[in-house]
């Protein structure tokens, strides 16, 4: 993973290099990159995460559509150059509508621009942040015993303790979360607790649940972004903490644990750098759902199909999760993190989390 | 606008003694509400929002759906003062979860216990906050020279300054911006520019646009959340700071704009509260579009169904609207304020908001 953005314009550089070269050796220009498909990610060993198969897709400039896509190409890599030599980032709808600069090459859709960003992270195994291309997604919000230095845009160092100083909202993680930008000073926690929904995060929050069970609590905001992830992974691997996920129980919290724990499907390629290998599912299970008699829906077409396909993704094999995929069919209910308020607002702070966490071993009974 | 927690008490208790009087008078129990329609707002010249008019609705005992609505009210009056008793709060979500152990009274949806929310609201003309209700939504974003004093969860003052004492994120609203949680120790600035898309927020952050121009950056998050709409209200009116409101160009947008500016239909009862009467909008404007020649997509059969909807809207009522809404009309074209990266990333902070601010009077060309 490239820090050093000379290295990085050294990557992009090859990728024009490729194409000046078939183009001189009378070559129609084309590049390879890995199948981006369920069917073409495989376990490593090694990582311990989901990485791209052997499966190639060729991008070549033999169809009208595969030149004015090399054309693109040759232009993105300039303005990623660019934007590292002027010190400037932008999110990938700013890239879109900068394109309506590039007369033949411009986008016609900003997920023809999205793609092709995947693409070059593909083929340079950079990361998008090494290209200074951001999303639109706000930042996830963390609280506990945690001090981060931050270097703002002013290059300025900014300790910042997530509990003594910030408010009651937390500190927002900052979109690029790479060591230029932050680094953790110190953090003191016994776990980190992942967590769905701002609903539960505030109520962990209100109810103390940080200090009391000495936990960093971070929130997810569904499905999490990037920098969620990677910040998650590297507290848990610099600082040692172990991560535990907190989530609604339907197939789509799972894909969110997932993401977290293995990686995700469209960013297979840097899975080592954003998933946390060791990070455990403390609920709520489909066992919760009768453990706890949890208020549930039913499933709709659509959670069962998905749970479905669950139970063929290579990321959700093991016993744990066939068991608990199988019992949510059978029972055909989902249910949510919010549904233990059943029993009182201070239910899921005293009685629910300290069960699960004696449970997993976490804590003692 | 009940403070005093004493004063919330006092007045949904009184929910509970007319029901009761009703009931001892052997009247079936009722309770009356301005109906919260487009057709009963109207514009109150004394607040400059838009209230409620005089069109009523009875909620009665009558039915057995009503009878069963009564139930609930009494329920959820009862829930409230336990909160407020306790210092606790809690999601809509949970409290729609906590009616689960109400019996008889229990809620079939949450659209039903968020709209019993409104109906206390409305009744009591208290805040939500006063109930100690809260939504989903996370915070919204401020950057700028302002120091908030927010009082934590540990009843501690702390002082935090939305430049020096933030990361690039910036300070997040809590959900309770009433003055027994923030107050505005200083803020000093020539004005507020409320974003819509976190993607415009970080590009005027990252281009310095708060330090160079002495503003107040504030992220809406799209339809902004009722704590980010007091927010800017509360230092609208405190600082006497003016606010412009910077969106896309298209009817939502402009819906954006209303709420924050005149009040929204769901919220018409507490308008004054959360309506900032002197916000202007800044853009970006269907004129714009020609002006500055932005990229454009087409108008789809909702976008045109929605301008015509505001034609009529009472908030929509001025010279500027009719001509912008009906120039847009005939152009059949909407944009977006990231569009402005067509010339480049710098181009928004370096031409366009300073050739508008200029328009419009708050800088000098």
């Amino acid at each position: 993973m490239a820090r050093d953005f000379s290295k990085v314009i050294g990557k992009i550089d090859s990728i024009a290099a490729k194409v000046y070269e078939d183009l001189e050796q009378s070559e129609i220009p084309y590049l390879l990159l890995p199948t981006r498909t369920k069917s073409n990610i495989q376990f490593n060993e090694q990582l311990s995460v989901w990485k791209y198969g052997k499966n190639t897709t060729e991008r070549s400039a033999k169809s009208l559509d595969g030149a004015y896509m090399m054309l693109r190409t040759m232009y993105m890599v300039d303005f990623i150059k660019e934007m590292i030599k002027t010190k400037k980032s932008s999110t990938l709808r700013e890239m879109y509508y900068i394109s309506e600069g590039w007369d033949l090459a411009k986008f016609h859709s900003q997920p023809e621009s999205d793609m092709l960003a995947e693409d070059l992270e593909v083929i340079t195994q950079c990361m998008r942040e090494d290209f200074k291309l951001r999303p639109e997604e706000d930042g996830a919000r963390v609280i506990g015993n945690l001090t981060i230095e931050e270097i703002t845009r002013n290059n300025e160092k900014k300790k910042i303790h997530c509990q003594d100083d910030v408010g009651d909202s937390g500190y927002s993680i900052p979109y690029n979360v790479e060591p230029e930008k932050i680094t953790f000073k110190s953090a003191d926690a016994k776990f980190i607790l992942a967590v769905e929904t701002g609903g539960m995060f505030d109520r962990l929050v209100e109810n103390e649940f940080d200090t009391s069970n000495n936990a960093i609590l971070v929130h997810l905001k569904g499905q999490p972004a990037r920098s969620t992830r990677r910040f998650i992974k590297r507290l848990n691997e610099e600082k040692k903490i172990p991560v535990l996920v907190f989530t609604d129980c339907d197939p789509w919290s799972y894909r969110i644990f997932g993401s977290v724990a293995y990686g995700a499907i469209k960013t297979a390629h840097i899975s080592e750098y954003l998933a946390t290998p060791t990070a455990q599912y403390l609920g709520v299970t489909p066992s919760d759902i009768e453990n706890y008699k949890l208020p549930t829906d039913s499933l709709t077409k659509e959670d069962i199909h998905a749970l479905k396909s669950e139970l063929s993704d290579p990321r959700f094999q093991d016993q744990f999760w066939k068991h608990e995929i199988k019992l949510q069919l059978s029972l055909g209910k989902k249910s949510e993190q919010q549904a233990l308020a059943k029993y009182g607002l201070d239910y899921v702070t005293d009685t629910y989390l300290p069960e699960k966490l004696a449970e997993m071993g976490i804590t003692k009974k």
